[in-house]
């Protein structure tokens, strides 16, 4: 690597001056940083980050900790806070958490040593004992898709019951009587919530519920084609079913279609989260959007104003889902 | 932020000591270490990564460049780098080009002012010369998914004619006698070998060709979908299609389905690249498997090798691509 000491022989100055001229510093004479440029494009010279960083101990970077890149979903978040970075002049430091405690602590550890002072995490293994421990030391940390107790402004969520209450209305408001829950078999929040959205739907309008209307399995499209073959093994009545996201239905959609059983003519299903597979679909989904770009965006200004003092006091933003209307869903005559 | 000083007067030692600790000296008795160890952990202090570096010159990170995170083709290439990473005890940092040249310049600029002496890059945008001149001064620079002349052993690529040629004589080997393609509008060597590809399979086997089978639209879903729908347009002839990858054949199949052609039996349709789409698709799409997570693990091995010399001459590879047959494609009778 290039030395500003090499920089400052090359330009024929002193390395205060190269220092100078590289922070556009007024007092630099128009000479020195002609020959200062000159010498930086000779010798392919990079002025060290890491140098910078350690000088005014902060980071030009925003740490994000998401759960795994290759779910659509995270590569949204991942750049949503691009782009807000981008604006700001920064870039992002990325952390992968695999669904498990020991690599997210491991990933947030990692960014904290980089002194990356502002933070975006989704974090589903780590306690909120432990998170709470992040969030009292590190006031640049904002945690998304997850409510922490204590610290609720800091947090950007969405209303996951909602989402599925919507989704079941949008069923049982078509005439369908027989509905059917495809959960993801995660321990986490965002499926206690989705089932309770489906459970209370169908208690509000007096629709009777079976445990054999529910199947769990990985939140994927072969857990979504395992869940749909146990639910049509259980029940020939269903016309209808409410799954934990996109890619469940997708699998859903394969498996019905395998039983010459014809979406949305003889099954209506409806998805969550309005990820780009569901416009792929044949027939195209019909979904709760989750607007984690729009969320991505807030969760990454709101850190950076934490970390400038900008923002006293944040209010506890929940964002809401809505219903995106496409063809896999129809009325049950 | 907690500093070194601190956790000294915390642990009642002097800094050296500490940093002694921190850095698993031998000097160090076992008394300080239990003092420093428990000050670290009452005072929750993160040793300061970019002190680290500067001292140490080099970085933890492996730097990557890919175009989008959003498409599964460089999440799948960024999960395997980071994979890598982790099994060096190292973790990554992002930059994202967006298929433009001054952005991918910027990213891998600050990736370097970072110190990342590792870099695994994808850039379409930036020139060959530009390219050398990094690779000249970067020891520790792999680029990926291009040839670079004159630095052919740090370019880990796939051999893309012979994709598309296997593509076409697939379809041909079928009884398919009218082939069409559909191409991408970028002007990148992906988009020019396939062509060549599907171009050199025709005369080979002695099939016609008409400039009327070709349709060129972005690539992806909607360009898909623009370009089949040309493709119809033009002619009524066409009974199969060699797609640029499997996100336009997945809008190739949307238009078809609502032109009531039937996949496989009236339509064959061969995509390239096998992402998880493929698998999802009604039905599941016979394409060509570009192995991006076997290449992007070789990249960043040997990345790492070369700023370790641990490798003198690397040689060039160059990946196969092979068919994976699934349903989409049928015999023509």
């Amino acid at each position: 690597m290039i030395t500003i000491r090499e920089v400052a022989e090359q330009a024929g100055v002193s390395v205060a001056t190269v220092s100078r001229v590289l922070n556009n510093h007024p007092s630099s004479s128009e000479k020195a940083r002609l020959a200062v440029q000159s010498a930086v494009e000779k010798l392919g010279y990079h002025p060290n980050a890491n140098a910078q960083a350690l000088a005014s101990q902060t980071s030009e970077t925003i740490g994000v900790v998401v759960t795994d890149v290759t779910d659509p979903f995270f590569a949204i978040l991942v750049k949503a806070v691009d782009k807000v970075a981008e604006t700001h002049q920064k870039t992002i430091l990325i952390g992968i958490g695999y669904h498990n405690a020991e690599k997210e602590r491991k990933a947030i550890d990692t960014l904290l040593r980089k002194r990356c002072s502002c933070l975006v995490v989704h974090s589903k293994a780590l306690s909120d004992d432990e998170l709470r421990g992040y969030l009292a030391r590190i006031s640049g940390m904002v945690i998304i898709n997850r409510v922490v107790q204590g610290y609720e402004n800091r947090c950007v969520s969405l209303d996951n019951k909602k989402g599925t209450f919507l989704a079941t209305e949008t069923l049982i408001r078509l005439g369908h009587k027989h509905i059917g829950y495809i959960g993801s078999n995660h321990q986490i929040t965002d499926e206690t919530e989705r089932i309770k959205g489906y459970l209370t739907a169908l208690e509000h309008y007096h629709i009777p519920v079976s445990e054999h209307f529910i199947a769990h399995s990985s939140p994927d499209f072969e857990g979504g084609e395992e869940a749909m073959i146990n639910l049509l093994s259980y029940n020939s009545d269903l016309t209808a079913v409410v799954a934990y996201n996109d890619s469940m239905a997708a699998g859903a959609i394969s498996v019905l279609n395998e039983n010459n059983i014809n979406v949305p003519k003889q099954f209506s299903i409806i998805g969550f989260d309005d990820m780009p597979i569901a416009r792929y679909l044949i027939p195209k989904l019909t979904t709760i959007r989750y607007p984690i770009d729009l969320m991505a965006t807030y969760a990454a200004n709101l850190a950076l104003s934490l970390v400038d003092n900008k923002v006293k006091k944040p209010v506890h933003i929940q964002f809401n889902p809505t219903l995106v209307r496409r063809f896999s869903t129809e009325n049950f005559l």
